[in-house]
């Protein structure tokens, strides 16, 4: 019988996730029935939003079950199929779970593109490129010239969401947690400036950056950041609410906003998810493809390797320190041409 | 000389208002220049909003200036002009003050519809209906057979939401203040249920109410009220953010509100404004003239006397005491053919 290892869930994490929270098994694969597919993975897309899956808090997705796999996006090889679209050798991407291997019903075919290893399609061209793109694109929308902020912006989404913005003419600022992160995101991602939101006073801070106050912010903190950037919002801003990190590891509930300037400057504020835009992942895939082998954008990837690492590479996630989008790699990449 | 009586901000409340934070003085009134006009106010337009300009609070308009008048829309008859749009005799709605009579130089001119008393003109008419009418057909947008909820849904604003929403095909669920208001919302309104936002548990009252969730919040109050709708929001929610009466009298900040739902529903939440509208208010007032006189829409007017009044009157309406859009008479109403 063919069995895999796996990440499962033994109880709710009360803060950050413990030792105790999870554990590592093996397991028995289920058996390869018609209309399914067995993946390897290659790489785990670790994201803030695995730890909200660990809570029981109520959010777009079903909470992880205890005593079931830590689900995770996974971007791996067809070993073995009975699935009229997928086959053998196939690279795809799924939503699946730490694990090594899984069987499968869906998944996305990836294409190749010359030049990005599969990693590349694991971030920039993955859900976190695509999340970037349409809370860009179709909710923040900005115009050449405005200010668009975003927070956590050195962290995977951020880093490709402020490139966008700056493809499309905005001013781009960037909060971030360290002075280093901070020059980071001017030398190596072009923005126009970093804040730290670790300063004396983070609501002069980014005031000074933003002389002509905010027009989009693209949120993935919230909580105290959110309302510090709301106290600078323009008349008509719009803020793409893709994450509330802050809040992924509170034990006390969700952090809360004042929303009086929402009203007052009939701005909009509007939650992503990015499954919403499921039918135009292919042509946003393609567009972030042209910039990103054209050299207008820039993306990092923090690889940590074997499954064990999977724990402490979510906390690292959540703790700020990936230094780009953070992966777990369990297999050589296929694609990576200078490996 | 000609002068007026006027009701001037002396110091910010705390709170309620209380006596000594406005005056009631006899003024000059300025010259009539080239470009002004004289207007005798017959009603002043009593609205939550004239609480929150006198807080220094960041807003959408200027706060009061303490020693000035208090700021509130009016509607009048024209008695001298030297102004190229305005004659004597010409009803008019401007952004005035709590006084007898002003010299204005800017306004809207009020057409008279048969049928239609000049208090209809400044509730249902009015920015009132406005509000409510822009609130719902460009942000809410309620589809057919979607549940759509409005706070202080007794109130001038979201009795006429709430009906418009109802004429949209919408399920029509009201919060209000009290048992024999939320009866009122079904008899006199025509809304499907109102639930009391006293009662033992908003949430579950609310809950049963709408059985299929929340597709479009009307907020008018804010705070708790919205935190509770919140929890039910369905995927794709739209909360038109009218109003946050629950801060207006607040004295330790704005109340503050989860977002969380916000992001997992990917909802929208938008603050209105219904001056962005402005070139649209002809249409709209036309539409909902015609319902108004068709009988599909209901509206109430709850007449105070003499200038002396204002302040009580204002209390009435922070206190949901009101019994529909609260107007201050001055003069007699011409257009009303009941009088």
């Amino acid at each position: 019988m063919r069995t895999t290892r796996q990440w499962v869930l033994d109880r709710r994490p009360e803060g950050r996730v413990a030792d105790a929270d999870v554990r590592l098994v093996e397991v028995p694969l289920p058996p390869l029935e018609d209309g399914a597919f067995e993946l390897e993975h290659i790489h785990l897309s670790i994201d803030p939003t695995n730890r909200l899956w660990m809570s029981d808090t109520a959010q777009a997705a079903m909470p992880i079950q205890l005593g079931r796999p830590v689900r995770a996006f996974v971007y791996g090889r067809v070993t073995a199929s009975r699935h009229p679209d997928f086959r053998d050798g196939d690279m795809v991407r799924g939503l699946a779970s730490w694990s090594d291997r899984s069987v499968l019903r869906a998944g996305a075919l990836i294409p190749r593109r010359r030049g990005m290893p599969l990693s590349a399609h694991a971030s920039i061209l993955g859900m976190t490129g695509l999340t970037a793109y349409f809370g860009v694109t179709e909710i923040g929308r900005p115009a050449a010239g405005e200010t668009f902020v975003v927070s956590a912006a050195a962290g995977a989404t951020g880093s490709i969401a402020g490139q966008i913005a700056r493809l499309l003419g905005a001013r781009t600022i960037g909060i971030v947690g360290g002075e280093a992160k901070a020059r980071r995101l001017v030398s190596r991602f072009g923005f126009d400036a970093g804040v730290d939101r670790r300063g004396p006073d983070l609501l002069e801070a980014l005031r000074a950056a933003c002389p002509n106050g905010v027009d989009v912010d693209f949120e993935n903190a919230g909580g105290v950041i959110l309302d510090t950037v709301l106290k600078l919002i323009n008349p008509g801003a719009r803020i793409v609410l893709c994450g509330m990190i802050s809040g992924y590891e509170a034990t006390g509930g969700w952090p809360t906003n004042d929303l009086s300037q929402i009203l007052m400057k009939r701005a909009r504020l509007e939650g992503l998810l990015v499954s919403a835009f499921a039918d135009r992942y292919e042509e946003a895939t393609s567009r972030l493809a042209d910039w990103a082998l054209a050299g207008q954008i820039a993306w990092d990837v923090d690889i940590s390797h074997g499954l064990e690492s999977a724990p402490s590479a979510l906390a690292r996630v959540l703790a700020g320190r990936s230094e780009g989008k953070q992966l777990v790699q369990l297999a050589p990449d296929p694609w990576d041409e200078a490996a």
